[in-house]
């Protein structure tokens, strides 16, 4: 992993009143900001990803080309990159580092944008899932510097079955004595196994399994996906952190802050952005009908809905070469003014 | 719990080759048999049901009706009534306690059937989910001795998806170390919490909570209707009766024995019976696209989808007035003639 900057925040006062000790964001750029300062798309990460993974949404001759835009790319609080759980010095190590909210994490990055990279307007926000979640507080946070967002897979206020899919898999993961709480000196291998195992199943929909599409990701069997989605998690991810993460998605909601005051439909009202909202027909997490809701309180948005069997994971890597035709198509619309 | 009596089946040798020893089936009738011996319908149970909790589908003016029809209901091995890992001694008790499939539990309750009951034919079989299963296995296993079928909410091959899914909660159970593979000192209370906790987001539709239709359950909050299912799944359940009947939901499949070989197509096209195939609109565990391939194959079978927002748990206890009326309506149809 190379290429990528790290944006020292100082102190942080978030949200909830508490201070967040030397917070930092890691981000990467591609491509270069324009004199008119009018070709800035900015791409959040989403759960486990990072910049990195983020490379699969553009690239030269795509919708969004590092030769015509300045692509920012920033690392969401708990990725393990930006400030974590697992990278926090005491006393905000581990269990003890404070709930960062997507608030928090649109601040942050708003100051690295303005304060370190001269950005003034964002032409587009879009990312997937958590990213989408944070297209949306991007539109509502700084209405009047976003000119278009593209969330996919994602909401701006966390469905409540989504709140509850959520907790099954924290609780698979607290079910491990090994983890007392986050505090342990055993890593809780069969709580992050058991996690990755609940998480396997909404990931993809019913029709993808029956179809076997998992053999396009190399996998004979769905236990030999599970199986490698429970390494993935005991191999790759620091358990602090995914809880860290899980906080932030169950808490989402771009309505909950001083401005709106928990009125989501106000909220959704103030996003002026262009948008197109795009939902996965057969994602589990952020059903259509959620987003049929959430764009039908925005004055400027459209609803398109990706016609898939992958899923949640449609937008996954290049899972799903015919989703990233969709999603240039959205972007190209949203970027031609 | 009253009412209800025990049929001795002896040594069973099971389809594994496993012999259960001192078998037994738990049972409960309503009615009586007709002279003709034509009016004998039955429920076999559900993953968490029980005779009593399948009295929810039929009485007095309804169409399955204890003063016309001889209703048997019969619970599934592992319910805790019938054998079951929690009420057999060693050496097969708990973990011990052999594998049973659709098609054992099917051929002891012929033999219950037939050897105690006098039962020659039967004029339906219905259930829900394990007991929908149990409905396709009968058409299957024995089609010249069943009328019609209205299997609710269940498939006649458990999906791959569906599999995942119960390996996901499986996996929450086993990431508690208290759980021992089922040989436990200590209850695994936090495996047996995060099994409930995980369930209960496949349970019921993401619009059901998005609607909050939990507070007709008499829950204020998702969480409190997680914690229920977490006091019920410790309260209620023996571990390991939970485990044995996972293993009999992901196994299921009509054609898995030496009539059919494997071939689900010829298994679904030896059902002569009559049959109306009812899927939920938005069950997650047996989606309506599952259900209309296997309909396509059944030589005499219709498919009526249940529209409802309830989920899976559409058909559960008396959640969805509008589901029984449903139900009803297609079971007056089949007892017609």
């Amino acid at each position: 992993m190379t290429g990528h900057r790290t944006f020292a925040l100082g102190d942080v006062t978030l949200q909830s009143g508490t201070v967040l000790k030397d917070a930092q964001l890691v981000y990467q750029t591609y491509g270069s900001l324009n004199e008119a300062s009018d070709n800035a798309v900015l791409i959040p990460t989403f759960y486990t990803g990072d910049h990195v993974r983020n490379e699969f949404y553009f690239g030269p001759g795509r919708a969004i080309d590092p030769g015509r835009h300045f692509v920012v790319s920033i690392n969401l609080f708990g990725n393990r990159l930006s400030s974590s759980p697992s990278n926090t010095a005491a006393p905000q190590d581990g269990p003890r580092f404070p709930h960062t909210s997507f608030h928090d994490n649109v601040a942050c990055q708003h100051r690295l944008l303005t304060e370190e990279l001269g950005v003034k307007r964002l032409k587009l926000v879009t990312g997937w899932s958590m990213g989408a979640c944070q297209s949306f507080q991007w539109g509502a946070q700084f209405p009047g510097m976003v000119d278009a967002i593209l969330p996919f897979c994602g909401s701006a206020k966390t469905a409540p079955h989504n709140i509850v899919f959520l907790e099954g898999v924290k609780a698979a993961l607290c079910a491990d004595q090994n983890w007392n709480g986050g505090d342990y000196s055993t890593k809780p291998v069969a709580g992050l196994k058991a996690f990755g195992r609940v998480y396997a199943g909404w990931a993809f929909s019913q029709t993808w399994y029956r179809e076997r599409h998992y053999r396009a990701l190399g996998f004979e069997t769905p236990e030999d996906l599970l199986v490698d989605w429970e390494h993935d998690h005991v191999d790759n991810w620091d358990p602090n952190n995914l809880f860290h993460k899980l906080h932030t998605w169950q808490a989402g909601d771009i309505s909950a802050n001083e401005t709106y005051g928990g009125d989501i439909a106000k909220a959704l009202g103030a996003i002026k952005a262009k948008a197109i909202v795009m939902p996965a027909s057969t994602d589990l997490y952020f059903p259509p009908e959620d987003s049929v809701i959430e764009v039908s309180h925005m004055p400027n948005a459209e609803l398109r809905v990706f016609d898939t069997v992958w899923g949640h994971c449609c937008a996954s890597g290049n899972n799903e070469p015919a989703f990233h035709r969709f999603f240039d198509e959205a972007a190209a619309e949203l970027l031609a003014d």
